[in-house]
């Protein structure tokens, strides 16, 4: 299986480095509009430079592409590689405006092409643990499904400037990992809200720093995400799925297994996990071979292009709700 | 220090008990409408049996009184006694209808007397210890608190219908909770979601078993309440203090302290303290001792007739909330 | 079931406000060299104070008695008490010297009388939970136990000088808990060895403040003890049991369940229960129920005389093993 | 630095992998007598593969070595490499005879090329973090240390035949642990018990699987070791360092940070990292990152020729104390 990788900054190397590390799969290109950038990448792995997307596109010998370009040239890029018959794996979110995914969805929907989002929590092992917990029926009846996403500190301005929003950026792991967790379908209500009570720049750029989210499902199960851009003890990443009969939690994974005990208090652990990149490395090869795997064997891809658009139109909705005030309907269709 | 106890019930003979054990204080009176339970009580601390209430109220040597009867009787022995001039110590709820709450603030505001209302959780020895890191400073300023609140398994159907629903309930306890970590005063949001999972009894009453509500103060800070009616593995109570400095959390506490170790799992704690009597019974105690100790010394009571009323007028917003699918907003007053 | 309690000091008062607390047994005497403090115990539970152990011991009303006087005068009431045909419950040890013990033994051979030796510990709730694992074979064929028995600070000197050393006074509670949880009988070996780490005055007096005991039984377990005479974090009780079938342990008991998430560490835990007295007072009133229910229904005692004997006999060798520096091999018979 | 790896086994393939992916270090030579072996980890990073070490070693521009060949070459090479000066990284032990180990430190004794023995649990961030609490006095004067080493299973027989004996083969790392933690030098004494409990075969052997050795040391610290070659729930791997200021603890690392609450438990965690290769497969590449820094600069190394010296003298007292069932004493010099 070959591929070309759009998009040679930070995730795109990660991409590429696991591709190298992969047994069947082969990196054939690496495209950038930054054309050095492009080669520098390319040519650690043996692979061609190109800052033209068509050219990889009209080449019969690639079978897939992962896009991790800048968001704003997802939909293009979805669009034209599933036109051209590649299998795609695209970088959340598919665009943070829904006219475009929906867009996107009309563009592409004649083509018989694997697409998959990559919402790359999905992988982390405890994540998966929890999933499976749920699906062998340990919880029973899921009733509340509690999300818990902070970072360990605010981004940049500039980046929260072009970031879409909290909702858009930040929260839309959580509103995916929530209808994963779930597997929730048809209406949902929601209300949302949120507070600059971290970084009064974030507040001047119109955005929120700490947004809650609680939202009821068809079937009665209530979710709540908890979301702030700053977390002085690490990078904290909860999950707690309660059930009829039980619950199961995704809780936070620490630098090291050193603990205190002393005058003042017992037990004290370590700091969480620092950021996002170290928590969530590990995820990127094992979504890699997910991808590899379901495309080579015909299988269906859960974390689909649908899973992308529901991510979104929650995260619509979500800032909706904020800014009216009021709780949001939507029907996430059956 | 003399009393008079109104209520030979279970929560009467827990505070009779507790003033037996007392060093100043003295039972001198249980009044009961059913004097026969009256006299059981009061014969085994050689107090006065009595089943109207006059009598204590009548006696100058009465410092304070203990309202532990039906909810639906607070309000006027509130009433009574302070016109009488006792330190009050009253059951929560004042009353289950905010109307009647006014009332009672009306009929009493002239009266010069002690009123604390026993909201016993504020004396849990966890929860303190909670409260005095957020005095300390230990959390910074504080964006955000989570509270989650399952009692083990769900009542009787005949206690749920004369409850007063979810919210005025179960939860109120968790609204003052709310406000007593926060220091909240002034205006709120607050959105309110339920749901019937848990028993369908519950349902057909009209109640909730699930409810879930969130809240934003004005200065930010976003909390969330999440109750249910029942949990496999004991008396889930646990609050989250989330803040610029860190976060601090009252964890549950467990049976014993043994752990298993196996093919399957390492770690395993026994389950949590089964029920509210278990965990809260040490708190009534303490509560007392507060009580005491701030009438005989003059000192301001903090759980007072306020809080007993701002916790009602969050019920009701949640209750409002959830059955109109709309936000509410509400003023604490200054 | 009517009782004597010899010794009128602190561990006589508990076990007294016990008595006075069940359902069937009833406190008749107070018996104390002392008999001004006697009569100041016995006065609020309306018994009898005597200074004069005989009196108790003729009057045929009384049935079972309680040894909580100084640890000199066990051999001599048990002797006395048992052909005074009385149910005893002694508080351990039996006596410091083995010689003594073997005398007692052989004075009280033909007295048919039940006799339990007052080693609480076997009554804490989470000690409990693990040996009910151990007998439900949850750790498999038992290999290893570790005991850890650290002490808040060390007592003053004045109580080292009598204390009989670290051996016979700490870790004589250790030795039983080993034995009852391995069920242990037969040879063992044993070193130990000891050092004067925390309190210079200890090391002055010729006792250790850090002494280390293993033990290798009959069938090939083997048994850590770890006794030190200081822990700045708490009352340290621990008890790991390990075996073919995984681990149980005993953990600590915290003051609280609050814990702390900071920039420096996270899930800080409160300290451990601060001593003696809050992590055991409750064991005396379930010892209590266990003594009587066991003396009324004719139910063999546990922790019985030779139960008490054993520990002294290992703490006598491991002050043999660590003054000569080399295992000690006994026998504690079949 | 270019590097010659003797040895294409396990050990061997994983410095060579860590070697090609080091920033400064080069991989020149791969040595192994089945030159077939050592072709094809050469191969896949461009290196030379050779049989005969004398080609390596004779190559003036190999400036180190690592030798992970069979332990009974281990003293030859290092002799070799020294008297060739090469810079020496040698996995432990040394050899398996403290005779051979001192008939090596004589043939090198002139030879001033830095030597390392490979103790990869020093450069564990657990681990490292207990050490760097003890340099900053966590814990104040170290009393207790207590080490926790279970292997997940039994090895096969035929590799218990050849080991060395479990204090060689498997307590090794615990003994140097032990010595790198306290910094201990001078005399001590060691007690040594153990049992065949896991696995009948290797007791026909003559080899114990449960093994606990007790050591004195000069200051009267006290250290405890705990092997066992069987535990159900995974690698066990824990340190505990006990002192007068407190306590600090090198916990287990588990599988993932999934967490389970059921009726019959709580908090019940995922089991432990199964095997040394998933805890300790990270500690290579840091254990090289050292070597190297401190080769290339001359600095001291911690983890010397004398350090792999100790560990054979404490695995030998070991030996003979448990055979003869005394305690033995042993100087480690100042």
């Amino acid at each position: 299986m070959r591929f070309c990788v759009f998009g040679a900054g930070r995730m795109g190397a990660q991409h590429i480095a696991n591709l190298a590390a992969h047994d069947t799969a082969v990196l054939e290109y690496v495209c950038d509009v930054d054309l050095e950038r492009a080669r520098q990448l390319a040519g650690r792995y043996g692979a061609k430079a190109i800052a033209e997307p068509r050219i990889a596109l009209d080449d019969p010998s690639v079978d897939a592409v992962i896009i991790a370009s800048a968001t704003n040239t997802h939909v293009d890029l979805i669009v034209e590689s599933a036109r051209a018959g590649k299998a795609i794996l695209c970088e959340k979110p598919i665009d943070l405006d829904l006219a475009r995914v929906d867009y996107c969805a009309d563009r592409i929907k004649d083509c018989d092409v694997p697409i998959m989002i990559g919402f790359q929590r999905r992988f982390d092992a405890t994540h998966m643990a929890v999933k499976q917990a749920v699906l062998d029926g340990e919880v029973g009846s899921v009733e509340v499904v509690t999300i818990i996403s902070r970072d360990p500190s605010p981004p940049p301005a500039s980046y929260i400037a072009v970031s879409g929003g909290q909702f858009h950026d930040q929260m839309i792991h959580d509103f995916d990992m929530a209808l994963w967790l779930t597997g929730a379908i048809g209406r949902l209500e929601l209300c949302a809200m949120g507070s600059n009570m971290v970084d009064p720049a974030i507040g001047e750029l119109g955005d929120t720093d700490t947004a809650h989210v609680m939202i009821r499902f068809e079937n009665g199960a209530i979710c709540r995400i908890d979301c702030s851009r700053r977390a002085v003890y690490g990078y904290d990443q909860r999950v707690e799925v309660f059930g009829s009969k039980g619950m199961v939690t995704s809780s936070n994974l620490l630098k090291t297994g050193v603990e205190r005990f002393g005058a003042a208090n017992t037990g004290a652990r370590d700091t969480l996990l620092p950021s996002f990149m170290e928590r969530y490395l590990p995820t990127y090869a094992t979504e890699l071979n997910y991808f590899v795997d379901a495309v080579s064997n015909g299988r269906k891809i859960e974390s689909d292009f649908r899973s992308g658009r529901n991510a979104v139109l929650l995260a619509d909705a979500a800032r909706r709700s904020m800014t009216s005030g009021e709780l949001v309907r939507i029907d996430l269709g059956s």
